[in-house]
């Protein structure tokens, strides 16, 4: 496949990203190369990646999987081992993983010492389509998602689609959330490609998303307007998250799993506030349903879940602002939404 | 007295810098203004801000003073104000304090919710001349200094030289060894003047070494090259600095107290290596000792200084660049200095 090479960092494909690492280690004057993984990406990725350089690395450090050691504590780790590895302002860092370890190695990496190089190298179908993408990099703090962060861009990101052969159903499932977000903000046609296909892992389902994120981003990189539009989904979605991480009780949802559940939520919303039709609402709500499993609210979870809300980041001046849909493939940004209809949303989402 | 506005921030002084707050924060539309101060400048320069600006804060945060909370706790007991009091993206930070609230408060406002905007009000003399511009910001991991931070350029710098009056002699001393070195690296007209000075707190000097250190950062934001000439004296400087800050049986020596004696070391290493006379070596250490008083340094505290060189975060590839004076108001970069010379510096700044 192509390499897809943008203002904001080059995105590479299959067979071409092994030689575009290799190309760009060898050209770049790096004083020392460390990777970061997961316990989960050292058992299955690391070898390959390995076999992929070449070369031996300067250091490897792991962080427990899971999102929630998606936290400052995780960082310190990182920094510490960079320091004691003797990590300079010229030495580069690999985030080998998912979606938390692309967005903690881009924030570890964009502040030791005031910022070294990083490459992404995402394993997961979420991370391919979204998380590595953009240069959006942090943490959580407590159960509040990404509140510490920078905007900072990775110098490469490559898309192996060998390692999803590592995945659980479930992951991959959980990737496709992002996808189909991709479809119903921009492009019409690839929703409807999603909508028929099998195998969401193909490489030119990914190629078409990591297309989609990457123009909007290049418009936008620092969120002040059309890039807002890849929130959709997320303003209702990262509460839903935030609520079930901090439930020990409840089963963690997956990122995907929770923004499935968002979409849902703002297609009805947009239904309300944008034009979205009603018939678009029910094929969004049925084709997510397909893949993902209905989650049962109670009254109390929903009030805990709109208390979250007002933390959101994109929550300015106290005002709630959403993406909505004015039609598959077309969003609107800035919409603000009155609480009452929160309360239908809910329970528009849990109609048979 | 007139402002100083760059590409890289405003700063204003004196009766002007209130004007030009007020103002300020009038056009801007910011959700909430949130003020960092340490229990000094809480007690001491809170009241003064409060009628200043003649408006209430939505939440003023404060740490404990001194270099060793300059660190990952600390910001993370801001960020989690920042958050309870529901701070979002339109949010702002004013630092109202030295140097370790306006390196500490930048980091957390440059970081928080991916970034958020902040005006730096410096209360010492070191933070006027020196921390609160440029945009370099950040913590300390362990005894290393500065390991984790961001470039990130406040919106505005205000200098109000009032706040000098609630500062100990000490303090100000301090403040006076950077504005030597902007003399020492690029103005020998500032220099003498210096040397001839007895209030370094006048506002015509304070405002010389914002001038050169504004004209530096201008010109290389990011440290590639000239800004590196800011480092005179700091390579040795931080590493003593570190030393005493892990050493709980000594002192604790302030930032420009180090530096004070980083500068003679680097000043006969510039006589060794890049050109500076004895005589001009001389000069800067008789003029220095004036002001700091010399430390005992034993052979053992030379030894784990210098082990603790190699961690400094300007240490690329392993090799020690040093800034070098070739003469009183000229400084070259990226000197590498032979590990020999390191302990004849010492020696030279031994001897009476």
């Amino acid at each position: 496949m192509n390499s897809v090479v943008t203002d904001a960092h080059e995105v590479h494909f299959g067979a071409v990203a092994k030689a575009a690492l290799q190309q760009y280690l060898r050209n770049s004057s790096y004083s020392k190369i460390f990777v970061l993984v997961d316990e989960m990406t050292e058992a299955c990725c690391l070898g390959v990646l390995r076999e992929f350089v070449g070369c031996n690395f300067d250091g490897v450090f792991c962080i427990k999987p899971g999102e929630q050691y998606k936290n400052i504590e995780s960082c310190v780790s990182v920094w510490e081992g960079l320091s004691d590895f003797g990590g300079d302002r010229k030495s580069v860092l690999i985030n080998l993983g998912g979606g938390v370890v692309t967005d903690l190695g881009g924030f570890v990496a964009s502040t030791f010492k005031r910022g070294i190089d990083f490459i992404n190298i995402p394993t997961t179908l979420l991370a391919m389509v979204d998380a590595s993408l953009g240069g959006k990099t942090g943490v959580d703090l407590g159960s509040l998602k990404n509140q510490v962060g920078v905007i900072n861009q990775p110098k490469m990101v490559l898309i192996v689609s060998e390692f999803l052969r590592t995945l659980e159903a479930r992951q991959i499932t959980s990737g496709t959330a992002e996808m189909f977000k991709h479809g119903l903000i921009a492009d019409k046609t690839y929703w409807e490609a999603l909508r028929q296909s099998t195998d969401f892992s193909d490489e030119s389902h990914i190629r078409q998303s990591v297309h989609i994120k990457n123009q909007v981003v290049a418009q936008d990189p620092t969120e002040q307007h059309v890039r807002k539009k890849l929130n959709f989904g997320h303003t209702l979605g990262h509460a839903i998250e935030s609520y079930f991480l901090e439930q020990p009780e409840k089963e963690t949802l997956l990122h995907g799993e929770a923004i499935a559940i968002g979409m849902i939520l703002e297609a009805f919303l947009s239904h309300k506030l944008t034009g979205l039709s009603m018939l678009e609402v029910q094929e969004i709500k049925s084709s997510l349903l397909v893949h993902f499993e209905k989650v049962d609210f109670s009254k109390q979870d929903i009030e805990i879940i709109l208390d979250l809300l007002k933390h959101d980041k994109k929550n300015a001046h106290g005002n709630i602002n959403f993406v909505l849909l004015e039609s598959i493939g077309n969003a609107q940004i800035d919409v603000k939404v009155p609480n009452e209809l929160f309360v239908d949303a809910f329970a528009y989402y849990k109609e048979s």
